[in-house]
Order: structure tokens, then sequence, then C-alpha cells
């Protein structure tokens, strides 16, 4: 099975608990229940991390190089604020996916730039919860076109 | 089957022919078909139009009110520069999931602000040919949600 | 009588179908009859194009200079977007008057400033389908006072 | 008969006498007297109002809630600067047509935002005198359709 | 007892009559009450002026020197345009405490910036009337800690 | 009693030590036992926490849902740079009260914008460790209308 | 004697008594007076206005069109902040000196710029109560040249 | 004989009938037949196209393809609005070189950019009519050095 | 006497030979021969020099520290682009008098803002040669106060 | 013969010795030979010189209206930072072609915009040392059109 | 000997492993190992800490003043974002000198301005790992020039 | 000995004589000694030059490639304003340091951003006359790790 990093940035602990019309209804542990199920599917044996700490989602990325072979990275909100998460993306050489549960471009003006994206392999927003399962089938089409 | 229309904007006919390290080296008539093929296993009547003229990318969404469920429309060029094409968008009452080939934050600043994103249900960018892929399966998730 | 352009531009064709929050419940059709019969008792032929193709908006102005007297533009989405269509009102030597049925001061950011509007005699926004009527008043005004 | 308040901002006393190419040959008083004239036809009731100063221009604004239906309002060199006039227009639950004489998208860059528009109902600009006019007729509309 | 001027800017006058999602319920001559009783049991004996007029508020500010020892001041509309106010606060040697009901930062985006708060001592928003109350205990603090 | 999170940012742990002329002589210990007599007066029973780690600071917001009806915080140099403790106060149902020792928008540019600001109930800024005193007070309003 | 105003704009009637290593110690009546001395050997005979409210500047500038032969001008706050003074300059047809105490490009940002200055014949700052004698000088040599 | 596209953007159609001052008395007829005549004697063999529709100018840019070892390229209003025409000449393997009537740069702010320009070989503006026989230069010149 | 500098920038040389309109009909040598007249009235020796070169120009600055009491300086074309020079002003102590000969903030954009005038005692400008007139004046004034 | 100087700016002296890849290999004496004589042909004697101070560059333009009827003007590093060179090709009345050896729209931003454009008769960029060969036929169609 | 806190930000961790052409190849307990040499030479006792959490970065900045005479720290990318390390350096009262591997002006935009610098002695970059040994040399004249 | 340009721009020759408090007291030639005798030691023959001309700053910086083999560059006041020394550094093979006497950073705003440091190998400011000897050491470090 390859090793897939899930990687939650801040207040996604509150999944399913508060602003519901934004972020949906269902819970960060049902949340990662599901995509483990779903990523066995696939292959992919998942390890979902979550922290509001800027500097623990760093420290996982960089030891995501040792087991994993990409990740799915939801930054919430050091999505906009970051070059620290950046950097980190751009240092490690497995592809990032980043994903975001709400459509950022239709939001908060501060929403609207994202400064992780240019060191991720692609972008997926807008589809809830949805988007990490897209983010999966984008991390097994990468992972099949280098032939990892 | 449910209808669904793939719109592809302006000099994506030259998919497979030029740019190849950009955009991948498959032409839009092999996309386009393997989009049908694809769509029919999701239960999905796939009809796509390509054109460079922003008027019949207009018309085109207008008319899709009428026959399809959902949109997968890649703007290419107009992507930065239509309000027109988000009023388009946001006519119409069924969802449309922006898509691009490449990573558009990576690549020149006035490719980084989507003017058509806030009018769609989400936007996936940076992987190649198989973002449209993505995006049949992100429809598939909103129309299941919404009961259509 | 006094031949007049009543040129609407991209997605009005939508009009009372779609948005009525914003744009009112009439139909263009509709609203092209009441033109019609409103420019009727001001001595005005209209004659009404409306089109989703920038290229057709400005030939459509252009072609104005060998049978109008003047016209009233609704540029749509194309309002923020068009130098073409600056141009294109800039190079005819007939009055053209701007008419927008929102207060698109009032809207998004994107919608603030028109590019068009120095190139016209002036501008009217926000009386819903009275904005069009507003606007032939406003020619009859001008055309009475240039002695056309 | 229907009382309207006619208010005009700053400067707009010298009227006819100064900067003719831009304002028009038209005196203020004979301005007025035209109005009345003009509103009498459609109902209206019309007090003007002239000041120089912000603060007489809130009052009459103010004022206005007690007798009058509607309110055609041209700020003047007001328009660009004042989030007050703004605030006044918006705290009236009585209609504001914002007009200007001159077609302030065609002349200085400061002339370009109006910070009143916003809490107005519309704007009309660029046909001098006659913008007035159109104001009373476009007060007309929107009194009609809210049964006022 | 210590002379304080409580000082309303432009729309303060219509408190509790317009708008009180925003503002709340409570009319001016009640707050002014509330806080003349209020500040009788901190040592204060209250003095509160509103205008609509600039000049009248520039003019308030001077006079102030001569027998207040410190300045509540809401400047309303005033707060985002005023250069004349910053300097009138900066120009008395009394402190002035910055008040506004609503949470400027959250609001439209002309709101954000205040041109007279680098001339206060501080800055109390988002309370409703309370703001006025906390900032009576303000002075109170600044009155003890400089010994007046 | 009512628990309420006094939360302190970074280098406020600093505090009577450094920068005395901009940031007062009291040391941290002194303003938590002096916050904490005074919350007791109102009823409040009062748990402080510092923390240079923004991933803490926001940690604690989350908890003080579990245990506090309101929140005093002065999110200090992550004012200006946090979109990720401005989702904490916004997810969580509590209010929070964003308080600074300095007049902000009296120092460097970078100090000018709060981006937490929008997420709290209002802001108190510029009267030294008085701010704490006075969002206690701000706070207690707001739950007495809340009826908290 | 050719009639000439010199006019004083907010905050100027505290000359001499507030901020004197800003402004100097000379008090308003003993400059006006000391303008009326100079301007008497030049053959102007001087009446000085000083104001807070901005609607008396433009009424006084109107004033001046039937008696003085020129201004000179000191807008102080209301520089950087006022199209109405811009416009009421403009309208006038006799020449207008601006004039400033301090060197306003040396101090804070909103004081760079001048919303006035293209609408006066001049700018003189920076040379304390002197700028106003060396504004009467300019004065005398445009009326000179124009034959005035 | 070396075949070149001529390309016409918007409201070229109109040369030598409306604003002469700008942009010259020469008709489009009469300026193709002059280029015809100018290209057969460098050996090129000449196809004129002019289109108000941006459609139609990507669609001729990328059907020179077949045909054309190089453009000559008046974007005109959409030099400045268009990354659609952008994308299609960096799309095309053959240079394009484009040529402009006036100076754009001495024209108004909105003219001063273009989109255009990165994905050209060079740009020739401000000649009138000559500019399009300069560029015939270039291209020949850029033919020769690569050896088509 | 008193020895002072009059500087003149890039393309004085010109004058009275070029842009009459703009910069009047005086030549150099005699505007130098007025002030130089004009100067030994009030005790001045005047030396003046001229040239195109940056670096001349901050030399005569570095050298009027060993001879002149002050600087008059036209800094021309330097004027919106020259740290440099804003440097030189800066570091000699003897006070330098910007002037320019037309009213800089009624033209270009380009032209609107003075990078050295920050490091000048004042500034004039907007009075054709009698600018310098004027710089000589506010010289005096300068001197005589300082005692020098 | 017509005399014509070929004035090129800063570090054009280093022309076909280094970044060979963007300035091509041409060495500037031999570049100078080429005009000399393509110049002979159309009956231009020209006269060359290249200068890395722009104080010498604006000397040659002063000079240049004794005997020259027109220049090519490379100002290269200058061409983004020189008022002083825009206002010397403005202040003499022979045209000035600017002419670049890159494609300057296609490098770093800082070389986007041209300060010097403005002033001459048009501008053409991106040929390599064609680009001056282009300059002077661009200068022959000027002295034609102009009966120089 | 005196002690010197040598500070890595974040993903510094990574130094040696990834991106060589940018920061180098030495890993990062070999630089430790050859500053602390090199440190001895010059009598300093370093200790060295690295992390990826702005949070203990700030944390071991406020215990050097406990045992440090001086800092070289490279913020990483915390350089552009963080105004909480900012005001850590300005709070602590010994010097801090910036070290950066690459020259951060010759790469994104992103990384043009550090937020840091301004509360740092100085800053040097661009010289891979030799920055911090200029930087303990620049420590060094630093303590000798303050007689610490 | 290995040829070492140091090469000073404007306003340096007053170093020691002038705002003591920013640049130091060390005067040039004293600084010019003491880095010749520290250049020694590392095998440097120094040759310094100050001029307060762009141009002659280019020419020594071009002459530079005929015997030096690196340059230690003070670039003073045209660091900010100057594209032509930026590209004369990007033309020479030689490495080029950037240093400046105070921390630019923590300046004006017009002396934050260095057009010049993207042509350098990197930058060094802050230390006073240190920096100089900081840039010999780098430079030292960069042509060993050449092998020049």
């Amino acid at each position: 099975m390859t090793g897939i990093l899930v990687l939650h940035g801040p207040n996604i602990n509150l999944l399913g608990e508060r602003e519901l019309e934004i972020y949906g209804a269902m819970r960060l542990d049902e949340l990662d229940q599901r995509l483990t199920d779903a990523g066995r599917e696939l292959g992919f044996s998942i390890q979902a991390v979550q922290s509001n700490h800027e500097g623990v989602l760093i420290d996982a990325l960089h030891e995501a190089r040792n087991w994993a072979a990409g990740v799915i990275f939801n930054p919430a909100g050091y999505t906009h604020t970051s070059v620290a998460l950046h950097d980190a993306c751009a240092a490690i050489d497995i592809p990032v996916v980043e994903v975001h549960l709400s459509n950022i471009t239709a939001r908060e003006d501060f929403r609207h730039r994202s400064l992780i994206a240019p060191a991720c392999a692609g972008q997926i927003c807008g589809f809830g919860v949805h988007s990490y399962h897209l983010g999966l089938h984008a991390l097994q089409a990468i992972l099949e076109s280098t032939g990892n």
C-alpha cells in the first residue's frame, strides 16, 4: 500500500461543529475514516494529521518524505499568510495537492490569494469534503503518470 | 443519461499540437472521446464544445440550461478577463465546475486571478487532462448531494 | 421618424428568466416592445439588437452610423472589460447613452468602473428597465440641443 | 402634490456664471424654476436647496424625511469625498437619485468614484441640466413602483 | 466636577430612528441623559454636542480647551475623510477618546481606516452605545494617570 | 461565576521588562492578578493564558468554548498577519473583545490593519493595561444584553 | 487699492497657541495685522477670513469675485480632502495662491498630496508665516503680468 | 512567395473615416493594397483580415500556421484586455509583429499596457500606416535570420 | 555680500527657446542677470550654475557648503527621480529652496511627487521666472530668522 | 545629406561582448558602421554617440537641434527612470524614434514602462540591431510626411 | 566566552538535502559545527537552534536575553510574514543580525520585503552559508563598538 | 595580488563630515586607507573610486572588467532609482557585492527597494563602515568558491 498524508490546517478540528453552512456537517473523525476507506480502494494507506500549529504542519510535511508518496493538504487559514508552508511544500519531493472545502475565490478578499498554491501540483476547491476525495484521485493520477 | 456540457475556451483546439510542456500531448478530439467514455460510466451523456469566441461560449452556457444538468468549463484565456462569462455562469441555475490544465497560480501574474471562479461551484487546476476527469467526479458529487 | 439603436449586451437575453431580484421580471421581448412604443411617441423608430458577442455589438454600433441618430447601449458584462467597445463608441459620431438596469456602484468591486463611459454622452443606472426609458428621453434632449 | 427635494451641492450657485463649457449657460434660479414647472406636471411640489456647506446638505436630507417623498441630489464636489453624505442618504428611507451635469467618468481621475452612489437608488450623469429632469422622471417611476 | 465634552458627528442625531440593526434603538437624547448620569458618578460634568457640520465639530473641540478635561468623540462619517478633525484633535492638549457604535472594521472598505485615530489617545468600537460608557471609563483612567 | 478567558499573544510575556515607553511598566503576572481581582467584582472567573505560539492561541480559543462565556484577546504581533486566528474567533460562538495596549493606528504602517477585528465583537486600543479592564466591562455589557 | 482676500482654513485660529514647533509662535491676529501692513505697501487692501467650516471658505471664495483681485489661501487640513474647494478655486476667475506654513512634503503621508493645488496659480510652502508674505509678492507679479 | 498574414483588430475597418487626427486619412482597403504591393517587392504574398470579433482574430492566427510564415498584427482595442489573443500568439510557432498606428504610450492610461506584446517578437507603434510597412521589414529580417 | 547658489537642473538651458507656453519667453542668461541684480539689492552675491548632469548638480551643492549661505534649486526633470539629489540637499547644512517655473501639480502624473522636497526648507512653484525671485526672498527670511 | 543622430544609452558600449543571448553578437562599432552605410542610401549623414552619462545624452539631444533632422534613440537603462530625458526629447523640435534591441515588455517588470516614449514619435523594440534600421526607415517616413 | 545564539527558521533543517542549487550542499549539523569552530576563534560560545515553529523562535529570542550577547538569525520563510518575530527582535536589547543564504531580492516577489529587518542591526544575504560567518564578524564589530 | 574595485556612490565623499548619527564619523580617505590595509591582508589590491556621477560609476564598473576580480559597491542614492547601474552590474562577469552603511530597511520608504540588488551576488547593510570590511570577506569567499 502506498502511504499518503492527509494534512488538515488550523480550525479544521471544529469541522461539523461550527459554521455548517460554509464547511458542512461532517465531523473530522468521520471525514478521516471515509478518506481512509476510500484510499484503501485506491491502494493508499492514509495517515491523517490535524494541527492548529504552523510548525507542526511543516514538521509533518518534512516527515512525510520518509514514508509517504504524496500529500493532500488543506492549509485553511495559513493558505493566505504562510511562506514557510510554501517553502516546505517546495522542499519535499513528493507531490502535494492543495484542497479547500469552500470556494475561496467567492469569499472575503483576504482568502483570494494562496501563497502555497505555486508550490503544489494543483488545487481543488469548493466541493466540501468531496474536495479531499477528488484530491486522492488527483494524487493517483500523478503517481501513475510518474511511474511511482 | 444525464446531459453534461464540456466547454473548452480559446486556443484549446490546439491541444496536443503546441506547447506540450505546459498543456500535454493529448489532442482535443482524443480528450473529448475519453471524457465521453468516462462520463458514460458515471451515467453522463457528454456534449463537448470548443470555441475561440467569447460569445459562442456564452451562448453555449445559456443553451445548456435546456438540456444539461451541469457544466465542466475550461475558460482558458478568458478566465482572467471576462465578466460576461462570469455573469453567464451566475445566470444559469446548473452547477459549473471550472477546470484548468495547468496550475495557473504558478504561471504569469496575469493568470493568477480568475474572474469566473466566484460564479462557479468550485475550481480544479494543475492536473493536465485529468483536471477534466476530476471535474466529472465533482459534478457527480454535486448532483447527488442536491438530488438531481 | 428618427432611427434609434437599442443595443443590449451579454446575458440580457435572459432578462426576466433569471436573477429577478437584481434585474427584474420583465422579459427582453416585452422590454423591446415597450421601448418601441415609447419611442414612437418621441418620434423614434427603434431597432433593438441583443448579442452575447462583443464583435456583433461593435458591428452594430458601426452600422448604426448609417441609419440611426443615436444609441441606447447596455454593455452589461463588457462594461468593465472592453476597450474595443469604448473605441467603437468613440469612433461613431452619433451620441451613445450608457444604461444599466442595476446600480453598478453598489455591487461587486469589478463592476464599479466602466471602461465605456468616457466615450458616451452620459450614463444612467439603477432604475431597472426604466433606465432605458430615461435613456430615450436623454437622447431626445441631446438631439434637440444639437439640432439633429 | 408629492413633495420632492432638489438638493444642489457646492459651487452649483455659480451655475451659468462660470465654466460654461462644462456646466452650461443656465443659471441656478432659472434651473430651479424649470424644475418646479416640470415637477408640477408630474404632480411634484419641488423645494430646491443649494448650499456649499456639507452640514447643511446633511441637515436638508434629514429634514426631507418629514415632508418629501424623494430627493434629486447633485452632490458636486462632495461626491468623491463625503462618507457623511453617503450615510445621510442611507439613513433616510426615501429614495435619492444622484445627478451630475457633466459626465464625471470622462473628467479628472479624482472625479471617477462616487462615494455617495452606493446609497442612492441610481445615478444619472452627463446630460447637463437635463440630468435633473431625467431624475424627476426616475423618481416618478420609483414612487409608482413602490406604491408611494 | 470635571468637564467632559461628548461630541457626536454627522447623522448621529438620527440615532434610534433609523438602521436600528446597525446602530441600536436608543435615541440620542436618551443616550446623552444616560451618559450625563453615568458621568456624574465618575465626577464628570458632561456637555453633549451633536452636529452634522464638520466646522461646528472643530469649533467645539477648540472651545473644549477652555472648560473640559477630555473628549469622547464619535466622528461618524467624518472618521474616514477629515484631516481637519485630525488636526483639531492634535491641536488641543486634552485627551480625545474616539468611539464608534459599530465595529467599523467589519463593515464597508471605506470605513476601515480612521484618519482621526492617530491624534487620539485610543479607540473603542463595536459595543453600541456602551462604547461611549467605556470611553468615559477610559478618560477617567487617563486623567487619573496624568494627575489631572 | 462566569468563566472568561484572557488571552495574551506573542511577546506580551515581556510586559514591564522592555519598551516601557510603549507598553508601560506593569509586569504580566501583576496585570493578570489585577484582572482576576477586577473580574471577581464583575462576577467573572478569569483564566489567563499567554503564548508566543499561534497554534497555542488557536487551541486556547477552541477550548474556551467549553468553559468560558467570553474572551479578552490581545493578539499582539499576530493581529496583522493571522487569518487562522481570525477564523478561530469566527468559529467559536462566544464573544471575543480585541484589546491592544498601544494605539496601533499611530504606530508603523504594518500595524494599522487588524485581520482579526472583523471576527470580534469590538476593539479597544490605546489605553495601556486599562484596555483590558475596559474589555471586561465591554464583555459584561455584551453578556447582559444577550441574556447570557 | 486692490482688494486681496487672505483666507485661512481650519485650526489656523489656534496659530501661536499650539504646536509652536510646527507652526511658529505668531498669533493669527498679529499675522493678519502684519499682512495688512505689508499689503498696504504693495497697494493691496487686505481682508482676512478664517474659518473651520469648509462651506464658509467656499462662500468666501465666491464672494471674493465681487471685490478682490486675488486670493492667498491656506487650506490647512482641507488641502488633502476637498474637491469642493478645488472646484471653488477653479470656478472663480481671480488667481489663487496656495500657501502653507510647514513643508507638507516632509510630514505625514496624508499631507503629501494637495487636491487644491491644480486649481491654483502656484504653491508656496515651508516658510512659516513668511509663506503668506511671499504669496502677496507672487500675487503682485501675477496681477502685473496680466495687466490687472 | 512567402505567405504573410496582416491582421487588423476592432474598429480598424473605420480607418480613414473617423478620428483622422489620431489614425490618419488612408482607408483600410487602400492600406491593404499598399501593403500587398510593398509585400510583393519583399517576396511576400499578403493576405489581410480585419475583424471586430476577438474569436475571428484567434481563428485567423490559428489558421495562419498552415499557410503563413509570419504575422503583422494590430490588435487595436484588444491589445489591453485579451489574454486569449496573447495565448494565440504564443501558441503558434510563426513570428508575430505587433503594430499600432498611434503612439499608445502617449494616450489614455488604459492604453499603456499591452497584454499581447510579451508573446510577440517585437512591437512598432506611433508611425501611422507606416508602422505596418516597418512591420513587414521587421518580419523579413526575422525570417532571414532564422533561415525561413 | 552673502553668497547664494542658484542651481538650474536639466533642460533649463533651453529656457526661452522652447515650449514657451509652459516655461515662458525669458532666456536663461537674462534670468540669471535679473536674479543677480535682484540679489544684489538683498545683499546677495549670486552665482548661477546650470547643468544637465545629475552629478554636476550634486557636486555644485557640495561645493556650495564652502562659499554660499543658501541655495535656490530648480531640479527640473530630476525632481521626481533623484534620491541622490535629495541626499545632497539633506547632507549640506545650508538651506535649499526648491523652485519650479510651472505648477507641477497641474501637469502629468509623473510630475506630482517631488523626491527632493522633503530635504528642502520649502517649495515655490507655478509663478514662472518669478518663482526664483520669491525664492530669494524666502532665503532672506530664513537667513534672517536663523541669524545667518 | 540630412543629418541624423544615433544615440546609444548606458551599457550599449558593451554590445557584442556580454549577454549575447539578449542583445546579440554584433559590436557597437560594427553596428554604427552598418547604420552609417544604411543611412547613406537613405540620404542620411549619421553621427553616432554613446554615453553612460545621462547628462551627456541630454546635451547630445540639445545639440542635435543645430545639425540633425531627427534622432534614433536607444535610452537603454534610462528608459524607465529618466524624466529629464523625456523632457529633453519633448524640448527639441525634431522627431525622436525610440528603439530597443530586446522586447522590453517580455522582460523584468521594471522594464515594462518607458518614461521617454510619450515624448517620442514612436517606438520600435524587439528586433535586435534591426530595430535601429527600422528606426531609420521610420524617420525617413516622418521627414517625408512633414516635408523636411 | 561570549554567548551567541544562532537561530535558524523554518525548513532550514533540510539544508543540504533539498534544492541544493539555491541553498547549497552543506547540511545543517555541519554548518552548526563550522560556526561553532569559527565562533570559538572570535571568543564566541555559540548555541544553535533550529525550529519550524514561529513560537519556538520567539521563545528562543526571549531566552537569549539571559545568556547571549547577540543573535545571528535566519528567519527563512517567516522573514516576509511575521510581525511577531519583528517585535521579538525589537523587544530584546541584544543586537540581532539577519542573514539569508540566498539573495532574496533576486527571487520571487513575495521574498523581496523583510518585515523583520527594521528591528535588526543589519542584514546580510546572498553568500550561502558564508552569510552566517559574515554575520559573526558583524556581531563582533557591533559588540566591540558598544564595549560589550 | 587580486584587484578589487571599491566603488562609492553619490554623497559618500561627505562621509565623516555630515549626518554622523546615520553614517558615522570616519572620513572617506580614512575608510579607503583602512580598506586598502585590510584588503592587503586578504591578498587584495584595492582601488577606490567615488563619484556623484551615475555615468562615472557605470564607466568604472565597465573598466573593472579589465583589471579587477570583484567589486564592493555602495550605490548610495542611486540604489533605488538606477536601472542603468543594475544593467552595468549584470553586464560585467565579475561578482559585485552591494554594501550600505545604514540599515536601509529601517529608514524612509523610498530607501526600502534596491533596484541594483538583483544583479549583485549579495547585499550587506547596516554595519557602518564595517559593511565594507564584511564585503571584502564576502568577495574572498566567492572568489575562493569559484576558483578565481
